[in-house]
């Protein structure tokens, strides 16, 4: 598109502070703001510090649209919060005007849980977890599954589109939402609870709001699909020759299981290295640890036997060759498949007790992956000994593909680098048409990377909604765009 | 939102009409321009007729592009056509200026398919049979299936977000679009096919042009998921003796089947009385017929009887009261699932041939649907000796509800209540919390009915992204906003 509008970084800098007059105004109107806690204002990798601002935790949807029609009238930038998860900087503003802090963790109500139309009416400060729990109280599952999901709240993880474990099957939040309600942001709230599967009456705000990082307003409500637990489920760990070979395996077990492959993840052996060096202690699977392995979980009908399945799903990969000496092992009964699942999800832990030089979250054409880790692989080595823990969604083509120093030596050691070890990752993700981003998000860290890696009619296209819907650019100032 | 700009229906009589000089200028151009034929000029139900203008069949991105740079510089507005099979007129310009109309008919390749990564890259010419033709020659499923299959197209498909029979297991045409590609209203090409299952880098245009109906841009190609198709399938009819029956039935294969339910129609008595009285010829599954009835598809791994599978789940469903004496029939081998089929899809044959007063696609809660039958019946009691035949996709929420003379009278006598009819079944549907457009979109015929239903926060977002997009609003004049 010609002639697009500046973007939200330049009308961000036009912002006003967030004041004693404004906060005096928001406490008269009982919201009860305070100066933001340290808490408030980092991340969890603690790269990012955010500049301060006033600290609102709004209990209603009429609140929050109070609070964001105070923040139009005085032109403040605001930040809404979740469960400050985020990896990309989306929750800390850090540079401009101090704005105000809008958390969502007073909003945790479960307003509605319908198990027969398989929907859940749910506050924006409700976590993953307590999702979770109350379907499964329900005899219904809430399939998006994170590490970071007793944490993480319904909101960010809308307003990132987070993925996780299980989206092969199920989808990434996007596609698990049926509407929200949201506060545009001149303060009018958008009522889209209907929660229905078919509506196709205009244009699908919800999914523009979901993915917008708090950029186009604030989530306060979702309408959140549940689907029916699989009523059998198998997981199993099995030692691949080669990501190849785990692609195959993939494309065989999708054949025989007809949609009743949940995750399959793929983990290489630097992960099992790393957690033997730093923990969380784990049973690793195998010893010695396969350069490569999958976690696959299947979930079936009624009267069928996983276990059963796995061992004949493993039988005719064997002859197929996809297959590593070391094997496999199917989980015996819930406790072991939990622990198996607990051993995935300690990987990201680990790689924070050894300290990423950078971490990125990429995606490429599945059936890319191998070449791109053997291409990814060859030019990082020449920038330096760096180790890479290359592990994720084989399934949804996502890799968590995080560069980390050699033993002995530390980040700092390597920060003259970090620059172009990002870039040659990211060029590399380019070169084969894949993301930069596939389930973290921009948030303020990847926003130059989204510059440079968009298509160009995308970022204009974007740019004009931020205005139409944003023209003061107090939405998330400095997110995304 | 406040001050809002005005809607596209306003921008649009200020456009110019398609004249002589535009077409010498398409023409010098190579874009071979001719007045529009008939039959660009009308829609299926023959309820509305075009006011002209210039058709224009591109044959690539580029040549679509031009026609939209010309068009913008000649301010005339562009309809964009796909196979013309959209039941709310969203394909015919019935005033105003006579517009350029640009049929998608002949970008109809197959760009690539990746049975690994389970994604076509298709031109939006295409038709939905024949990308469900070339992902089984694949080994794939391209699940979205309609009756109208062999006309509708790809881009129209998305273009309203099309559903059919398989939204329950594999969601609408937006869930199985992973991106696209677009001309937007100043002629820039959205370039989106990446085709990845994960990509969170900045809003979700895919999203907002699908189901815009041609308002926001021209599709010209999207990357479309493919899935591994079930291993074994079964079809039945299964007679019910209450649409709350078929809810209990439904809840219970759900249940049993872990989202192995690829379809669950409901069916009342009244489309086969309308079958058995102008055809087309189909043979009954039951004589007498019962009032309501369930065809089911489910789909398996590998291994699995499905005609086990679906007697065990009908010995469950009569131990629990939820079968009707006439019992059911399981479909025996491929051409017995096809015939059962095609009688559910012959369906909207036979209304078109008895001729409604007023069709209803509407969808509410699925809880509700029992009651919303049942008050929706009453109310239409009241306004007149009308028969209802009610019928569709249970699993989604989703009821084709229309009403027909009754026999021996004709649509014309029911002329002066018509618009009584319509308002009514719509109000009972909003009352229910339901939608008034559930897969059909809004088009023309609905544009009122929008208006009036929806949420007042959405259609203010909505004019404000028509009008960043599309100030001259340009395309699709009329349409939707």
């Amino acid at each position: 598109m010609t002639g697009t509008p500046t973007g939200g970084a330049e009308r961000a800098a036009a912002l006003a502070p967030a004041d004693d007059a404004l906060a005096a105004r928001l406490a008269a109107a009982g919201l009860d703001p305070m100066p933001a806690p340290a808490a408030y204002l980092s991340e969890p990798r603690g790269r990012l510090t955010g500049v301060g601002g006033l600290l609102l935790r709004p209990r209603t949807t009429e609140e929050v649209a109070q609070i964001v029609r105070a923040c139009a009238a005085a032109r403040v930038g605001i930040v809404p919060q979740g469960g400050g998860t985020g990896l990309v900087g989306g929750q800390v503003l850090t540079e401009g005007p101090a704005p105000v802090i809008v958390s969502l963790e007073r909003m945790t109500a479960l307003r509605g849980l319908d198990p027969v139309g398989n929907v859940a009416l749910v506050e924006a400060g409700m976590t993953l977890a307590d999702l979770r729990a109350a379907a499964e109280g329900a005899g219904r599952l809430f399939p998006l599954s994170l590490a970071s999901q007793g944490s993480a709240r319904i909101g960010g993880s809308l307003s990132t589109n987070a993925g996780g474990v299980n989206v092969l099957r199920w989808g990434n939040a996007r596609e698990l939402c049926l509407g929200v309600e949201a506060v545009l942001p001149d303060g009018t709230i958008l009522r889209g609870l209907k929660g229905l599967r078919k509506d196709n009456t205009g244009y699908d705000l919800r999914g523009l709001l979901i993915g917008a990082e708090g950029s186009l307003g604030i989530l306060t409500a979702a309408a959140m699909r549940l689907v029916a637990p699989p009523a059998a489920q198998g997981v199993a760990f099995v030692a691949v020759p080669s990501p190849e070979a785990a692609l195959g395996l993939l494309a065989l077990a999708e054949d025989r299981l007809s949609g009743c492959v949940s995750a399959f993840e793929l983990i290489g052996r630097q992960g099992l290295d790393f957690l033997a060096e730093v923990g969380p202690e784990v049973t690793p699977p195998f010893r010695p640890a396969p350069d490569w392995m999958v976690l696959i979980e299947i979930g079936l009908p009624a009267g069928h036997d996983p276990e059963a399945e796995l061992a004949a799903l493993y039988a005719e990969a064997e002859a197929r060759g996809l297959i590593d000496k070391a094997g496999a092992v199917v989980a015996q009964g819930a406790r072991q498949r939990a622990a198996f699942w607990a051993l995935r999800e300690s990987i990201p832990e680990a790689n924070r007790r050894i300290g990423s030089i950078s971490s990125h979250d990429v995606s490429v054409p599945i059936a890319a992956i191998p070449r791109f880790i053997e291409v990814a692989g060859a030019r990082l080595a020449r920038l330096g000994d760096i180790r890479i823990n290359c592990f994720g969604h084989l399934g949804d083509g996502n890799l968590h593909y995080n560069a980390f120093p050699a033993r002995g030596r530390s980040r700092a050691d390597y920060e003259d680098r970090r620059a172009a070890i990002k870039e040659c990752v990211h060029d590399t993700v380019d070169e084969f048409g894949g993301s930069i981003s596939a389930e973290h998000g921009i948030g303020r860290i990847k926003r130059a990377d989204l510059q440079r890696y968009a298509d160009p009619g995308k970022l204009a296209a974007m740019r004009a909604i931020k205005a139409a819907l944003d023209p003061l650019g107090i939405m998330n100032p400095g997110a995304v765009i």
